[in-house]
């Protein structure tokens, strides 16, 4: 079996050709694969498959087998996985997804996908909460972006900070749900910088949405212009509000290509 | 590039074939393509070279550019990567490495190695020295295999166990130098149980040297036979003596062979 590693602000996935048909199980071989000892090792699993609706269709898996239903780093590698293997020779595509589809905008250099922009659709944010944790009172702004994030405005804030608050809001029975929590510190008009508490990974290096909520709670409160950078422990993107709907700009990276008969192996061997 | 991840017992590492010439800057390539996220993602790196005295070389880089001496799993997995590969037919090998040269002996299933065993020399052990630590005093083995070892025989025990008392063995003064801790729990004259706490590392899931460490040591105390089943977390070895020797057998797996010219991305792109 064929695949590539692709990397977007150092969220990885691998990603298989699934246009001609799909291996069996695929919820189990997101697991098997993903596994960073014993696997391949990768944050998930996404599967490109054929499009109804739009170009191709998104199929997301994360490490521990669950589908997810979007990404934003995993679909602007999807938008260079295609480009780069030759799979469609548009600039401008439509990915389905689980979350609704999606408008990707390729930056071509050198015949490859440089940086991906995603329409990112309209975010929907409601009234600031109050929330109470053993960690003090912080007023949360909840956002949706196709997923539910917590948007807590802040002044310098560090990885323990996040570790050790994250959690507790994620849990907030004000919030409603539980939320990605996003700690913004808007440093001026076009730069914010965002530390990450993922629902169920905990602190991780990038989170896209995560980017775009924080950007969309700055710019209600007007603390932003209409374009800003981004930036989070695994780099940077840049997000943009034209006609209500957020653009995400940012890279993806190929980091290698592999060949794997591992299954057969683990069946047989172990 | 090309190169092949193989792993035993979850001690994962990424094999480049140097005998023709080798990649410049090795320890910066192997802290590169070791990171989980943002590179291939292993344990580090083994470049397989010609043999000065031995019939190859395995020159070991950990994931932080560091150089490694020896890896009882890594030089499992080095003798199926030669083997597999088509570059010997020899069953019997010598590996120089920087702690010494290693005998191997390969078993060969269906044209494939299915499972080698290395002769991991003498173990010398000291005297037991008491370690008052601030989790309670334990009596700590010290044994060499090439590198520095600590074990402690105790009844059941735990991950947490392993995590909280291993680091105040690993800087306990009395033991002369750091060295790794194994905790040790006999079952039966034939089954040993360990949990391994590396210099370094911290809790992992296997430990080629800690096993046979651990074996010498329960042999000295005449509390387990010639022959042994060392069980670890990421699965089991077999320790045998023979002539004061020991030797260690287990399994090695070939996960994937990848590509990559990643490095020519991260320096231009990035």
């Amino acid at each position: 079996m064929k695949f590539v590693k692709m990397e977007g602000l150092g969220n990885d996935y691998l990603f298989l050709n699934c246009l001609e048909g799909e291996p069996p199980e695929l919820p189990r071989l997101a697991k098997t694969l993903s596994d960073r000892h014993f696997g391949v090792g990768a944050d998930g699993l996404i599967c490109v498959k054929p499009g109804q609706a739009g170009d191709f269709t998104m199929e997301m898996y994360n490490a521990d087998g669950s589908r997810g239903a979007m990404c934003g780093n995993g679909i602007r590698c999807l938008g260079k996985f295609v480009y780069d293997s030759g799979l469609t020779r548009k600039c401008c595509l439509t990915i389905q997804t689980d979350a609704g589809p999606r408008g990707l905008e390729l930056s071509v250099r050198n015949g490859r996908v440089a940086e991906v922009t995603v329409d990112m659709g309209q975010a929907q944010i409601d009234e600031e909460v109050y929330c109470q944790t053993a960690a003090g009172a912080f007023w949360v702004t909840p956002v949706e972006v196709g997923n539910p994030h917590g948007v807590v405005f802040c002044p310098e804030w560090t990885e323990e900070e996040t570790a050790r608050v994250g959690p507790l809001l994620e849990h907030c029975p004000r919030l409603g749900r539980r939320r990605n929590i996003e700690f913004l510190t808007v440093e001026d008009r076009e730069h914010l910088t965002v530390r990450v508490w993922e629902r169920g990974s905990g602190v991780t290096l990038a989170c896209g949405t995560g980017a775009c909520a924080s950007f969309a709670a700055a710019r209600r409160r007007d603390l932003c212009g209409p374009k800003a950078q981004v930036h989070l422990p695994g780099g940077s993107l840049r997000v943009e509000e034209r006609e209500n709907r957020l653009f995400m700009t940012g890279p993806a990276h190929t980091v290698f290509r592999g060949e794997t008969d591992f299954l057969w192996h683990s069946e047989t061997e172990n």
